[in-house]
């Protein structure tokens, strides 16, 4: 595992240092600039950015060509965290308050706005690296990467809002796989590979793949909003529950219980949620213990990063073997070990 | 003002009808794509597409070349009218309820987000019409042009945020040029002339015509918006003072009128929206009438107009005599005329 957070480190490191480029330092500050620079400045891991940079290097091409790309992926990804915040009331992001709790949810969509068009910058930069005909297609990847995310935020949206009780597994994977793999793995993954390989990059194979690492670095997500540490995780313990969020834990539970317990569970989702009382949130987060839910998710997350694994030597076995292929191949076992 | 009918009709029909194949006709419908293609379904003008059509035309190329770009820059206008319905807590759009009325304001900020990206899609169709070099010039065009609106679209929301009672004639100016101007006139005159003309293009007089012409349009729409007539106009009528907006008729006001009646509108401006009395705003509106506001507004507009018209002779004056050249040079009288 070191080798994750030797690269995030350094990868990220250089990533956050060149992002400030795109943020620009000018009026209106206090209305715009300073906003869309909020969250960037906040920090985070790095894992999306690395993962670009890592795969155009496994595929043969330096780190640094992907540098550009990597940093319209991390701006992207702040770009979004505004959007989603609001879309589903979080109050807290990364231990601080969420955008538009402190500046307000207008100017907050229109700081989320700007900051997706900041994060297309660096993608015309490319053409000085990469040309005009990689640019266009890391262009391309990039809007089909956001639309793939927004499908899969107005399908858990959507659930949430209509308090839908039919949602099933397979349901839960095709959200997963379009609102968390696309940005988190799929995109990153086939970006780099495009800067590395060109024509030649795997790039359905690629899908699969990201999907395994991603829904298993999603489930293991949801477990530690359940189940981890409230100020490593950075947002509120349990806001899932709160939140009405369709998690695989809640469905299994959903799937598992009485129909006594599971109009509790409806009744609960129907409740305005300022008036959601917390020892129901607490009943339900007793209840997926009681009928082995948290256990389930934990194995459906361990299923997954084996799978990936298996996938990672088809794609990557004939490879050069190198820190940043290392890397890669450490990722399944890291997304599902973090806490 | 009779081409300026007919060309709307005519290239505004050309784009609605192409404008249908970027609206997917896929799954998840219900929660995304019904919502994208809502507002585009509910019609228009076609103001800025004619003009970006009837400017390739006047530069000399045909109005088709600059058709995926008209369709990019309508489908960019719906875009951001659904973020702007829900940051100015709009209420109607169109004569029917705002996107975020029908759908809740979550799936609302996504189909936003999502319909901005469907408005890349003929942006990057442009390479087998256009080739690769313009259509990345295109591609910046319209980051800029989204940059512009939605440093002017903060400006407006911070002052309404804290109602900010020291906005002056030149900040408004400010304002309109990027919030309005860039959309609206500037982007599509200066794609237009950059199909039309390439590198040759007047790119830096563009924004000073668009400038002229686009405030006078402002300034007429929000005259309507307290002169006009509501079925006609399709939003409520005296909309701008309930929602407190900084309109140059507003700014007028608070500098002619006396100590007690400045104090009268602050305070009616710092109430909460769904606690300000109707007397009130009727108040407001005859005060403008009382110090001559909307009198002084009108004036401002046709000398705008006015000084678009001597700038059009400067820009278009030497190019052959088209009927796309004379929606151009009728543009200015028309944008203070309509009702």
């Amino acid at each position: 595992m070191q080798v994750v957070r030797e690269l995030m480190a350094e990868y990220g490191g250089a990533v956050r240092t060149r992002m400030m480029d795109y943020l620009p330092d000018a009026e209106p500050r206090a209305y715009l600039y300073d906003l869309t620079a909020d969250y960037p400045r906040r920090g985070g891991r790095g894992l999306r950015p690395t993962l670009c940079m890592a795969t155009a290097r496994a595929f043969g091409r330096s780190a640094q060509d992907a540098l550009l790309t990597a940093v319209s992926i991390e701006l992207m990804h702040n770009a979004m965290l505004i959007h989603d915040d609001i879309e589903d009331e979080s109050e807290q992001r990364r231990g601080q308050p969420a955008l538009h709790i402190k500046a307000g949810i207008p100017l907050a969509i229109n700081a989320g706005d700007t900051l997706a068009l900041l994060a297309m910058r660096p993608l015309l930069d490319n053409r000085e690296v990469l040309g005009r005909e990689v640019a266009m297609l890391l262009l391309e990847e990039t809007i089909r990467m956001a639309r793939e995310s927004a499908e899969g935020q107005a399908m858990e949206l959507g659930w949430r809002r209509d308090n839908a009780m039919h949602v099933r597994e397979a349901d839960y994977m095709e959200m997963v796989l379009k609102k968390t793999c696309w940005l988190a793995t799929i995109h990153p993954s086939r970006t780099g590979a495009l800067i590395g390989a060109g024509r030649r990059a795997p790039l359905e194979p690629l899908i699969r793949f990201g999907f395994l690492v991603g829904t298993a670095f999603q489930i293991q997500d949801d477990l530690l909003n359940l189940c981890g540490d409230a100020t490593a995780y950075g947002k509120e313990l349990g806001g899932d529950i709160y939140e009405g969020k369709r998690t695989l834990m809640l469905i299994h539970l959903i799937e598992s219980c009485t129909q006594g317990e599971r109009e509790r569970i409806e009744a609960l989702m129907a409740t305005p949620r300022a008036d959601r009382a917390m020892s129901e949130i607490s009943w339900v987060r007793d209840a997926m213990d009681r009928y082995g839910s948290i256990e389930y998710a934990r194995q459906v997350a361990h299923g997954l990063a084996g799978a990936a694994a298996h996938e990672f030597s088809r794609l990557y076995g004939s490879l050069p073997d190198t820190r940043d292929k290392q890397f890669i191949q450490a990722l399944p076992a890291w997304v599902i070990a973090r806490s």
